[in-house]
């Protein structure tokens, strides 16, 4: 492995285009915090198969659009090289193209959309960077959810951009109580690799596999913890009394999943006493989602990857606590 | 008193299970900023017979759980010392006990939400705690706010959790405008003291009496800002023309007398300058109180002390203007 | 302009009244970021003309009546004299005049709150200044924006205080998909120009002339961007398919327009690179102003400059792709 990534390494250095290549690829794994073509190579797979399955082949189009953008708007801003070769200013891009994608019908606005979502995703990163700098946590994906809602928001306000993804416009819908039901391990084992897959917006088990293996190529630790961590969301979901078609569609569990690899392998050195606070947090996230679920009810959004940013903020701000065990993270 | 106090502290010194007691009366105690034993044993007699009388004894239960909680959970944090033992993990973790027993039904679920978001709220006063410290101002009850918020908007996602006391779900309530009558001498001494009484969420005159004690036994200054803040919150609402029943039950009055101690008698040295700024900023968090109802009414979920904390930092924020008359106070 | 600028000094300097004149007339100057007596008269001819052909006097009125008590809590607070002398503790407070004046009924509460707000709004711009100034970034109107959104979402709370042009009570709007028609000519000028005036919530063209003047004066610079960036935000709402009569009257422009002036001539130095960034924050704007009308139509409360500050701050925070066209600018 070490020796394929060294190979590519020199190809790299040597072209211009492989570089601009390898800077994407390793944008896409950031959006798993892991700085890996190999891992951005296996996670652009899995975007692709999850939309080409899903039969909506624009959103991964529109995944790759922004990210290149959102590279582009980086160097174009002369922003520190370092972060922009590990692909820190391409994963919020890659991201935010993805939903855009996803919530709004396809047509001509929606690329010019996505474009000026992938660029003011760079300045929204560049400026979270500086602004949490000084407490020590990284940005994380706030700068793809806050530039995503407001392009969202603001389709219920402009004609040319329907958001048929959207719950409907013309309606406020009120809270409605859930009611659970016992699941099949089959809808258990599914809504496990659903919540991985969702990270990217997709609700596929191929996409799942392809995306823990990206995760396995870079770090074993992160894998564990993000499959983990999704049992953990979708069991804590369900004794909670969550929607189980919310369970087992993985929407209850990609913000757990991802709170799970950035406390417990990412931002501490792993070990039990970090686990055990990974495991806190990550319980606290189904929470979060299933409490932005509703709050977002009167203004019908989505939550995407908020309630992650939010945990994981306040998870990450006591640094005192694991100062021992802190790994170094530049940057992101 | 400084006497009984010093026999107390000896005892303490050589027992941990005093210790330990001790540090979560001063929890209780820091929930009007007072980091007295004494203090705490009165509010905690407050809260009792609050719930007491009240019929639902399960609220000063699960205040009592989630203290107890919030203390292990500090000390498995292994946080500084000198905070945890004035008391400064627990006031967020009994609070968050209260407001969650008084807002969803009894059951298992419950007291196991109970110690997860008392285990929660130690990670969000530390997280805050850094994230403010930066600019010179304290946590307040800012953890509480956010973590009981979540829980409690969950919970219309949760089929195990009821919340019974919370406004109905299914409905999304209207904004109503209301009218004022004029209040007789009774009303108007019950909205005072019931103001008092609401920091700790229940509505009891006797409980009122009890905090006022457990407040002068340590700083006559906070008992008069509170009592003062009471009665400038009373008028103040009558005079917008607030609801006379809002105001009657001191609903909207226990964020005001919160904003009274702090800005006069904790933060900054009380003084005629200092009282007149506490005063404006009493006077404006009726106002924001008002607005955070309003605000939330499509939530579903109550204000809590949010006013108070909004109002507060935006007050204590400007520390320039009394940077001679300010009090030192640390952690908090 | 400078001989008459410096013999205004001169009289200033030997005149407490005038002095006072000055520091006023500078505040209404600052919100459109201009240090300067002459813009700050013109900017008032604007106000007073806006309000008289609309046939509320009372606007004009409480804005020099909040302008004159956020002065003089200023002067009260003791804060340092140079930003007083700059206006820039004034600004907020004429447009909390402006604003309360516009959306409530007249009657004495009203005057009564207009001076609770004005009061507060230094506070707030104080406590916003010390909050933002690690990050390098100015207070903005966002203290402005705090305090009305609290006052007037109060209002729904109090009897004593109508909200006559705020949504009415008692009904929460859906969202509904507008329809966009291609605009004339003039519909087009008029859109350009009422986004200038609409800064000062006012819709007239002689007062939008009059501020353009006023920019002029001061700078060049500060006038041109405010005329381009309206021009962009009006053509970029009708691109996007934005409800035709929201862009002629200026309600989708003003925030753009400020965006302009702050990111293309005040905070950076003028320039194409700059330029560009700018029109990029400019229609961002546009967007986060769709976004927020949507998001606060629950709420039933205008955006105010919120999309403004929002976005603003977004693309100031990252000091470092512009460090060497930066402008000094002190306070603000």
């Amino acid at each position: 492995m070490n020796k394929l990534l060294s190979s590519w390494e020199s190809l790299c250095a040597g072209s211009g285009a492989l570089r601009f290549v390898d800077i994407n690829l390793r944008g896409i794994g950031q959006v798993m915090f892991q700085d890996n073509p190999l891992t951005g190579a296996l996670f652009l797979a899995a975007i692709g198969w999850g939309s080409y399955a899903a039969g909506v082949p624009q959103v991964a189009l529109c995944g790759v659009l922004a990210l290149v953008v959102a590279t582009l708007t980086a160097l174009w801003l002369r922003v520190d090289q370092a972060s922009v070769r590990a692909g820190l200013y391409g994963y919020n891009g890659v991201l935010v193209g993805l939903a855009l994608a996803t919530f709004i019908a396809p047509g001509p606005l929606l690329y010019a959309y996505v474009v000026l979502g992938a660029a003011v995703s760079v300045v929204a990163t560049l400026g979270t960077a500086n602004a949490t700098k000084p407490f020590g946590v990284a940005a994380l994906t706030f700068p793809f959810v806050l530039v995503t809602w407001l392009l969202l928001l603001a389709t219920y306000g402009f004609a040319g951009l329907a958001g048929t993804a959207l719950p409907a416009a013309n309606v406020i819908a009120p809270f409605e109580l859930v009611v659970d039901t016992r699941p099949s391990f089959g809808d258990f084992v599914q809504g496990v690799l659903l919540s991985v897959s969702q990270v990217f917006l997709k609700g596929s088990g191929v996409a799942a596999l392809l995306l823990l293996a990206g995760l396995a190529v870079n770090s074993l630790a992160a894998a564990a913890f993000a499959l983990g961590g999704a049992i953990l969301a979708v069991v804590a979901a369900h004794l909670l009394g969550a929607e189980s078609e919310l369970i087992t569609s993985g929407l209850l569990g990609f913000s757990p999943v991802l709170t799970a690899i950035a406390l417990g392998s990412v931002f501490h050195k792993p070990g039990a006493r970090v686990a055990a606070y990974a495991a806190l947090g990550t319980v606290f996230t189904v929470v979060a989602q299933a409490a932005l679920n509703v709050a977002l009810t009167p203004l019908a959004i989505p939550a995407l990857t908020a309630p992650f940013v939010l945990v994981s903020w306040l998870f990450l701000l006591p640094k005192q606590c694991f100062r021992d065990d802190a790994n170094d993270r530049a940057g992101s």
